[in-house]
């Protein structure tokens, strides 16, 4: 492709950068992030989000709709290089690399900054662990059409490339915020939103709460649930009723299944 | 450990087949199956379900309990052998290999022998193709308290180690039937049970539609969706309100939602 410059070296600087950015402290240092695949890239611009560099292989392409894509991200600014297959396989953390990943500036919006409808609904979710239910998380809220999601302590960080993956592009959209527990709860009270938090030990059932008017609906992590902090802060503790073995629900499957039941009322 | 032969070739005969029974034509020819890691197999066991072969490595156990476990296998009847760490390694198919692995008899329900409650509720899925998916739906399936989930055409089958693993159990404790959607069709009909098919094009809101009463949720292929054939059958269509991007919700997530939003109707 024109204007791209070539790197076959597996030694090339930038190379062992992308290598790198998979990590959580140097893509925080560097306040960077990398995105692969082609609906990832295309999500992106369809939400105005601009790659700063996109790294391609056209051995590795699927389509024909690459080219065009790529084009379209160096016509709105972003710095193109081409890949040797090796070169591309050492940086692409897919399985089936599909020849094209995009380095992105890390975004973050804060609490006050926050585009709330005029009944808020947000999500709030506290230390996941895992990227792949992080991504789900955000599928989930996506689809809920809440307002944003609010990570609290977060263990996996937003730009894990393995939440950019599985959000399916939802990264790219959805207004999300990390923050302290702390300060979100003191931020919800001055917004006059009401948190409920999702328990297995909790006595009433989601769908007996009421879940409508300014809501938070509030997730602990996998391995620990919310803390007493949340459990404390929050004005009603709900459980989803389970049939079955005691683990057959992983957080995100709970956080679905809240999530449309807060729908189903709000929509009546 | 006793009375368990050792194993480090990994040419060793039964070494190779358990790398065969990942690949369902082997694993249909012998009508065998591999669960592997702690849970799994405690799982089986509290179900019911022994292994005819466990192989084990104590060099990979995570803790104090494996060999309890391993010991109450033979107990009940299952083979044993100790396998060296490169051999152990040669046959676990996940990660982190936890030193335990079982050999199991596959097993089938027909469509008259599903345990039907007084009021039947089942899932029924059409050529389920990522066993990740199928997996998560088994977990749903169990968490919502379904009679059993009918398999029409499948894709993946049951067996296949990675639903096995994304079942986290459920597999070795819900009854679940692999058959056609032909055969399905004309047992609802017997039976008289009501199927309701989930679909984006159905003009209904699954919340606005009766799940009461005898019923079979109906849900599609992850590429396909419903065949002509299902969507003809079913008595009802039925959508999830998406407020985001049009694939936020996928097969595994859509059948959570619409399976609870019936656990929700039925228990009132």
């Amino acid at each position: 492709m024109s204007n791209a410059e070539t790197i076959t070296s597996l030694q090339n600087a930038r190379i062992k950068n992308l290598v790198k950015l998979r990590n959580r402290r140097p893509r925080d240092r560097q306040s960077l992030f990398i995105a692969e695949g082609y609906r990832a890239i295309d999500r992106a611009l369809k939400s105005g989000v601009i790659p700063e560099e996109v790294y391609f292989c056209p051995e590795c392409f699927l389509g024909e709709n690459e080219i065009p894509l790529i084009e379209s991200t160096r016509e709105k600014g972003s710095t193109l290089f081409e890949l040797s297959r090796p070169a591309f396989e050492k940086v692409a953390y897919r399985d089936r690399p599909e020849g094209i990943l995009g380095v992105f500036k890390q975004w973050s919006y804060g609490l006050d900054n926050i585009p709330l409808s005029q009944i808020p609904f947000l999500l709030i979710v506290e230390s996941i662990e895992k990227p792949g239910n992080l991504g789900t998380i955000l599928r989930s809220a996506d689809a809920a059409g809440v307002d944003a999601i609010i990570c609290c302590d977060p263990i996996t960080d937003l730009f894990n490339p393995n939440v950019v993956r599985s959000s399916t592009g939802v990264l790219f959209t959805m207004p999300a915020v990390m923050t302290s527990s702390e300060e979100t709860i003191k931020w919800l009270s001055r917004q006059r939103i009401r948190s409920v938090a999702t328990t297995p030990h909790a006595r009433d059932l989601h769908t007996e709460t009421d879940l409508t008017g300014p809501l938070a609906v509030v997730m602990g992590s996998e391995q620990f649930g919310l803390s007493k902090t949340w459990l404390d802060a929050c004005s009603n503790q709900v459980r989803i009723p389970m049939a079955g073995q005691a683990d057959s629900l992983n957080v995100a499957m709970a956080t679905l299944i809240t999530l449309f039941e807060a729908v189903r009322q709000r929509s009546q």
